[in-house]
């Protein structure tokens, strides 16, 4: 295998398809890009088991010549060494030359690497193939449906369904759903197509795929019983699904509240960010305390002492409340919104409520408040 | 204890004091900020037993009511929750007030906070009176003299006296030295002053100082038996002082070479950064292989491959030699002559080597080879 190639685009490719590399990978042979020089182009492939990433450098773009000078081949070369050395060289062509299977050289006219490289025959047999249900549709689509769900699902292990983002499409929409069980969040987008399919998608993975979309126009994924693969530009990714059937969350979301608080997003943000210092433990409790014609936040510590600071701008109809809760769930809930006001509806300070964008309701976040102090 | 403090000048002040504050104090009384209310102005006070560092905010800066509102006083409260709480401040003005030695509210006026705060009697006393021999210098000078050396001094605790920066005053020189055994570093600074003194002040306190120094004009310090003190504008820094010998370094400078090489800096520093990713180790031995018309950088990693690069800028008089080293210490080196050029000075092999800036002889970087692969 030998080839010259654009470094720009060379290291598009390394970069892509290193997300998929574990810092510390279970299987060693992991540890490495699987390099391949067929007719499609430069296949750099990374893959952790859960997820793998292909990104492919074709020969052309446009008018210009990205690949030259080749001779087919594959090799699998350390990822962590071919990333932080391309990434370093100053040249802007690289060469690429491997020698009796044994030996990768790389080059950049002026630096010289010599780089130990295995059998590419030795890589787990990944299969990258299109199959299942397909749906395609904008990239900024998918971003808004994974930035405003996704940050929802639990990170711990204990209860592996809920580290997805649950994909429910029929019906012309695209609805996820993410929750770690204390809090909920739900968009829907509208979709032109009459797919149907549902699909437990580790979160995490969904997140990596939004910034690697950066720039693409167009995604498609292709759904089947164990994973799905999602298409764009020169990209390619497999992730496995999680197994087990996702919690019904439609009977949760209540639908008649009887408190309505519409508040600036930027005043609430940071005036729960201040008197949260004085929160005790993990979980950050804030206050709200609301009544027609006064609204604040405050916080208190046993062994610190107590925070509180009046809402300036805002509108409450209902009774006198007092509803407490992990701060942070709401700075996400309301940093998804985007919104430059949100509406909080409540149904009784123990129940769970939902943060809203007055203006949009594709989107819905829906926290259970903690035990007042 | 009450005061109206501008809030610019208290976090200032905050921050300062704060850089004394440990992670995690051993007393948990120093994870306070001992704050006092006095003729001179609002003393903020932070320590962790090794260095204390106390700013005051005065009444008056230039024609502005810096302090208003006063009842004198003092009081200790919680470091990081101060810091934090007049940082997330909106106001321009805070108001402190300690009640019944027990509650200190801080308020901007719109957000409130009680926070729990104890006895300032119970504060260690450490004394922050100027006494020994004195020396007062511009603060660019010392910056120059800690940036040029202390970070060669030794981060590990096995021998305690190789954590100091060596400082000797004498013949209207201050001479400041660092050692962590491998290396060397020294630099020079002429002073108007016909003191002596020889002082072994943690490096890591010195880097920390000059950061606080930022913006002054000068600084004096006063050197006593076991510590030293440093005064800048409203600011006092007492640290202790290393007890023992400093190893006497002097005779360890080689004074003639047998082989110089002249480079451009950033040329190597690139070279040896790129090249470095195949050294094997935490040591990122690299190898600089020389002769009249030929330089090059190499690595080389059992596990992972070699590299090599050749330096297109130089010159070189001596005999061909080649020399490994840990390139961490020759990039620290480099970068700390801040010069276009350096020149490595060669005895042998073997031999500790000396990098210097061709065109200042005040500071002289001595490194010891390492075995060669």
């Amino acid at each position: 295998m030998r080839l010259s190639v654009d470094k720009e685009q060379l290291l598009k490719a390394l970069n892509n398809a290193g997300k998929a590399i574990a810092p510390k990978s279970p299987l060693p042979l992991l540890a490495n890009f699987k390099v391949e020089l067929n007719e499609k182009g430069l296949e750099v492939t990374g893959s952790n088991n859960d997820i793998t990433i292909r990104t492919t450098v074709p020969y052309m773009i446009g008018d210009k010549q990205i690949i030259t000078n080749t001779v087919p081949g594959s090799t699998l070369i350390n990822a962590h060494l071919l990333g932080d050395i391309v990434r370093k060289m100053e040249g802007n062509v690289i060469s690429l030359d491997v020698i009796d299977n044994a030996i990768a050289k790389v080059d950049d006219g002026h630096s010289s690497f010599k780089l130990n490289c295995a059998n590419a025959e030795e890589y787990p047999d990944i299969d990258l193939e299109p199959s299942g249900t397909d749906l395609t549709m904008d990239c900024q689509q998918l971003e808004d449906l994974v930035a405003q769900s996704a940050f929802a699902a639990s990170t711990k292990e204990q209860r592996p369904i809920l580290t997805a983002l649950n994909l429910e499409a029929g019906e012309n929409e695209l609805i996820a759903t993410a929750t770690d069980s204390a809090r909920l969040a739900r968009k829907s987008v509208h979709i032109d197509s009459d797919v149907r399919f549902r699909a437990n998608v580790p979160a995490r993975t969904l997140i990596d795929i939004t910034h690697l979309m950066e720039g693409s126009a167009a995604v498609t994924f292709y759904v089947s019983d164990k994973k799905v693969l999602f298409t764009f530009d020169n990209t390619v990714v497999s992730s496995r699904l999680i197994s087990g059937d996702y919690p019904v969350t439609r009977s949760i979301i209540p639908q008649n509240f009887n408190y309505f608080l519409q508040v600036n997003s930027q005043e609430l943000l940071n005036a729960m960010d201040r008197v949260a210092v004085l929160s005790s433990g993990k979980e950050s409790v804030v206050k709200i305390s609301m009544r027609e014609d006064h609204v604040e936040v405050s916080a208190r510590s046993d062994s610190n002492g107590s925070a509180n600071e009046p809402i300036q701008t805002f509108q409450f109809s209902g009774e006198r409340l007092e509803v407490s809760f992990n701060s942070l769930f709401v700075i996400d809930a309301i940093k998804a919104l985007k919104s430059e006001d949100v509406t909080i509806c409540f149904q009784a300070e123990m129940r769970p409520f939902v943060v809203k964008n007055p203006k949009d309701d594709s989107v819905i976040e829906l926290i259970t408040p903690m035990r007042t102090y």
